[in-house]
This record gives C-alpha cells, structure tokens and sequence, in this order.
C-alpha cells in the first residue's frame, strides 16, 4: 500500500488520493492520445474538454448564479491582490481594505502602487483575534468596494458574517475557498489560489460579476486584464494546464461527496473535533483567537511553552502527523485541515493531543 | 508499450518520455514522504531541493554568467510583456521594439499601455518574411532597450544574428528557449514560457542582469517586480512547484545528453533535415521564410492548394504524425521540432513528406 502520512500543510495541502492515482495511471499516455496531456495543444479536442468541464464545475460546485463569470488565471492570490486595483479602480474610486492579518496586510501593500486605497478596519491593535463587526468599518465616500479576507491562513481568523456597508465586496478566499457558501448578491468578485482546497499551486479562480466589466480599466496589458480573460475563457495564452486538469478531478470528487452543504458541514465538524480538545484541555491547549471567529480552516493553537511545543511537534511528526508547526511569524503550532484532509487524519491528531495532555500533563 | 504518436505541436508540446515516467513513477508517494510533491510546503526540505536544483541548472545549461540572476514568474511570456516595460522604463526613456510577427507584435500591444514605446523595425512590408538587418533598426534617443523576438513561433522565422545597436537587448525567447547560446554581454533580460523547450505550461523563467535592479521601479505589487522575486528566490509567493519540478527534470536530461551545443547542433541538424526535404522537392512544398532566417524550431512550409495541405495533414495523423498544422491565423503547414521531438520523429516526418509527395506529385 502507498505510504500517506497525516498531511496538515498550510498549503500545498492533501490532496485526495483518488484524484493522485488517476492523475498517475493516465500521466504519460492520456486516455491514448499517444501523448501526456501535458504534451499536448491547450486548442487540442482532448484538453478543451478538460478546460470547458472544470470551469463548468467551479460554477456548479461553488453554486455561482449566471450573472457571475470563472477566469483561470496565474500568479496565485497575489497577482490579484495588484489586478483588483487595476481594474476596477476608476479616477475618483478608492478602496476599502479590512486588514485582519498577514494576507489582509499582503492585499493592502499590493493593492497601494494601484490605486487610491484606504484601510476600513485594522485588527492589528487586538492582535487579529477576530474579524470587525460591521458598524466597526469605515467606509469612506466614493468608495468602489470593500476587500476582506474571508481566512487568514497564518492567524487562523475566519469572517463569520460578510458585512452589508453598502458597496460591493470583494474576497480573497485562497484559504477557504469552496468550503462555505457564498452569498453572491453581496459580491462584486470573489478570488482565490487554488493551492489549498483545489489543486497544485500556480493559479489562481477568480469569480467576476459580468457587468462590471463594462466600467472596468481596459488600459492594461492584455494579461492583467479580467474581461479579456473572461471573454477568452481563459484561453487567452497558454493556460496552466496541468493546475487546470487537476483543479477539474478535485472539483468532480467535491461533488461526488454531496457539493459545498456536505463539504461545508464536514469543514466545520472536523475543526470542532480539534476546538474541542483545545477547549476541554483547561488551558494546556490554547487559542488566541475569539470562538465564534475561529477558522475551520486553519487551527492554531499554542502550548504553556515553546520547549513543550517542540516536543510536540516532534512526537507528533513521529507519528506521522507532519506540517503542525505554525507559519516562523507568529510561532506555536497550526493543524490546517483542508477540504481533502480525510476525517480519519482529525481523528489521528485529536487522539495524539489528548495522549500528548496524559503523557505531558 | 506505451502508445507514443510523432508530436509536432507548437506547444504545448513533446516532453522527454523518461521524464514523464519519472514523474509518474514518484507522482503519488514522492521519495517515501507520504505524499506527493504536489501536497507538500514550497518551503519543505525536499521541495526546497527540487527549487534549488531547478534554478541551478538553468543557469548551468544556459550557461549563465554570474552577473545574471534567474526566476521563475508564472505568467508565461504573455506577463512578461508588461513586466518588463512596468520595471524597467523610467520616466524620460523609451522602449524600442522589433515587430518581427505575431509575438513581437504582442509585445507591443502589451507594452504600450505601460510606457513610451516605439517600433524600431516593423516586418509587416515584407509580410514577416525575415527578421531585420541592423543597419535598418531605427533606435530613437533615451532608448533604454531594444525588445526582440529570437523566434516566431507562428511565422517560422529566426533572429540569427543579434543586433548591435548601441542599447541592451531585451529578448523573448519562448519558442527557442534554451536551444542556442545566448552573447549574454548584449542582454539585460532574456525571457521566455517554458511549455516549449522546457516543460508544461504555467511558467516563464526570466534571466536578469542584476545590476539593472539598482534603478528598477519598486512602486509596483510585488508580483509584477523583479526585484522582489529575485531576492525571495522565486519563493516570494507559492511557486508553481510541479511545473518546476518538471522543468528541473527537463534540464538535467538536457544536461545528460551534453548541454546547449549538443541540443544547438541537434536542433540545427533536424530543422536541415525538414528544409532539406522543402527545398529539394522542386517546389512541391514550398518555405514562406528566407533561406538564412528559418527557424530552428518551427517549420513552416505549404503546399500547392488548401486541398492538398488537407489531405497531407489527413494522411499524416494516419501515420501517427499529428499536430502539423499551421497557426489558424496563417494557414498551410508547420511542424514543430523542440529539443525533446526525437530525432526518429523527424526522419518518420521526412520519409512521409517525401511518400506523399512521391504519391500526389
């Protein structure tokens, strides 16, 4: 059997393994094109199909309403943390940026160079332990969204409730990307990398309300402009190809399990078993971030010290629980349990934190 | 046996079939980790290695001088197109370009909306037919560079000489990328998608004279700086891992098979061997591209009717030679021969031009 260890990376993650052995057994010869499907034309027959069904499936999957759009595009979250303001900032516009963490920061710092932005809510004062209330943003005039970070992966934050200001949203969602229900009226455009819940690293889904294109910024390179790739189903130039067609199988097997509902309720299951041991543990475990605002994605939690978390750390990778250490900026520990993280690997760490409590106590 | 067809396509393209079975053979369980390269951190030890390795050899095999640093930037040619007139044109300077065909043109496009561009030799007179003498390369002053096309990819035609015009040459090398040695003394940036020479889709590795940094422009996101991902080694955000894990691997077999000169020489003997067959056939398929100027690494050649190129293409997918047709934007036939089309490819190739037309004379 095929050696698999309790994978709880930040992201690239787990991936499921069904989706691993059918990429294997059809790698070198696809479906007997004589080729690989890496070898072949992004124009050929045999990779349109492969194109057309998964942006057929990232609609049907995140259950996005026909007003709205799919673009496959490269260059991860962070190339559209610089293509939001560039298209869709107008002379006069600003943006408004929640700053909840590492990755809200991250927009903000790229999104400056692009246009006249503001910050509408910093958690940097109560160390990003929650997400703001609504009547905490200011939302200045002439203001043509507000960006949010729907998770943030280093804080383990998580937006519970996506605020009504009165302007558009926009959402990074790399980290907890279709694994929650999106309420689409509320968005202008949703985007994310796919490194975590959909495939390899090396692109990123973005979903674009139709009808803002016609305002958006079309003096612009051909690449960082939406309603080229858009009209062009991202067939513009050579397209990740290998991202895509595995992003594709991801997207079947997350609707073959039952879709988001199923996937959604199994996201907050497997993060309440490790809440659970962290709260039952009086303190051994801790988190730093408020409950209700706590992600399902991204699990941090500290131990009393940094030598006792080392130790953990260590005994853990022995059993085979790997990538428990938290991002080098904020320490402790982080079990990120994505979308293809089988519950049997929750069960394994709950289980060695509860044995680790006993043993370490 | 696995089923392996004669692939001529402009690329997407022909790998080589050891390194796809390598990559099969570690897909799922890469080197006992319990998981595929692809599920793993990109700053894990062992992807780490495979990072490294890749960036070290493409300055290895491409024979790179110290004074020139590699990247990896997702994108493809196509971002690179705005990349380099966003960093390097400060205000004041110019950017001169040589509209060679369908590339360089959409280098120009792209550039444009982000600085002062000028067309410093336009092929369109004489229908793209060769590439500039550089006595009739018009260089306007406070030119910062000269943005050349080494290949055109659609076009079939080769820049054999680089000019000397008094101002560093910035190349687009996507089509014969790594095929030929580059006088690095006369570039500042060398540039080019990997999914031809070098791997799948999703990528172009970027060469930059280092010192070209000290005067870049740092008010961009940091995707769209050079400075940024020099310094983070490619590993400023998530890096597309399989593409370089593969292209890692394309480069040690370049390297077993005896670096740039063996694949120069290799690739100048296989695209003699198709224009041997071109000129020797009294007309019968006939090359639109000046005998000095033919490219290396896409032949392409018509025949006397529509209807015969239809029947030649016909015919030759029946013998397992597929993806020949020309660019729907020019027509007729192009067979492309990047460094990993084996040589067997290319004499199966020309045995069947000489067949058919031995048989429809």
């Amino acid at each position: 059997m095929t050696k698999r260890v309790h994978n709880f990376c930040a992201g690239p993650c787990t991936l499921p393994l069904s989706v691993l052995e059918e990429v294997r057994d059809e790698f070198v010869n696809y479906r007997d094109e004589g080729m690989s499907l890496i070898e072949m034309s992004h124009r050929a027959k045999a990779y349109d199909q492969v194109h057309q069904e998964a942006m057929g499936l990232a609609l049907e999957v995140f259950e996005v309403p026909d007003d709205f759009g799919v673009m496959f595009i490269q260059g991860g979250a962070t190339l559209q943390f610089a293509m939001v303001p560039l298209n869709l900032l107008r002379t006069g516009q600003s943006g408004g940026y929640v700053n909840s963490g590492a990755w809200g920061k991250g927009a903000i710092t790229d999104a400056t160079p692009h246009g006249d932005i503001y910050v509408a809510w910093d958690g940097a004062d109560i160390n990003f332990a929650r997400m703001p209330q609504v009547d905490e943003i200011n939302i200045e005039p002439n203001t043509r969204y507000l960006h949010v970070t729907s998770n943030e992966t280093i804080g383990g934050v998580r937006m519970v409730d996506w605020p009504d200001v009165g302007v558009p949203l926009i959402a990074d969602m790399s980290s907890d990307y279709m694994s929650r229900a999106i309420p689409w009226d509320k968005f202008d455009l949703v985007y994310g990398g796919v490194q975590k819940n959909l495939g390899p690293a090396g692109m990123a889904i973005v979903f674009i309300r139709k009808s803002i294109l016609d305002d958006s910024n079309k003096d612009l390179a051909r690449y960082l402009r939406y309603d080229i790739h858009l009209d062009k189903d991202s067939l513009f130039n050579t397209p990740p190809v290998f991202t895509i067609y595995l992003v594709g199988k991801v997207l079947k097997w997350m609707k073959a399990k039952g879709g988001l509902s199923v996937i959604e309720k199994e996201a907050a299951d497997k993060a309440a078993m490790v809440y659970g041991v962290i709260d039952k543990s009086d303190g051994y475990y801790s988190s730093p971030i408020e409950p209700e605002y706590r992600s399902h994605m991204n699990v941090v939690f500290r131990l009393s010290s940094e030598e006792l978390e080392k130790k953990f750390l260590a005994e853990a990778e022995q059993a085979d629980l790997v990538n428990l250490k938290g991002h080098r900026s904020v320490g402790g520990c982080r079990a990120s349990i994505y979308n293809a993280l089988p519950v049997e690997s929750v069960k394994a760490l709950v289980d060695f934190m509860t044995e680790f409590r006993d043993a370490n106590g």
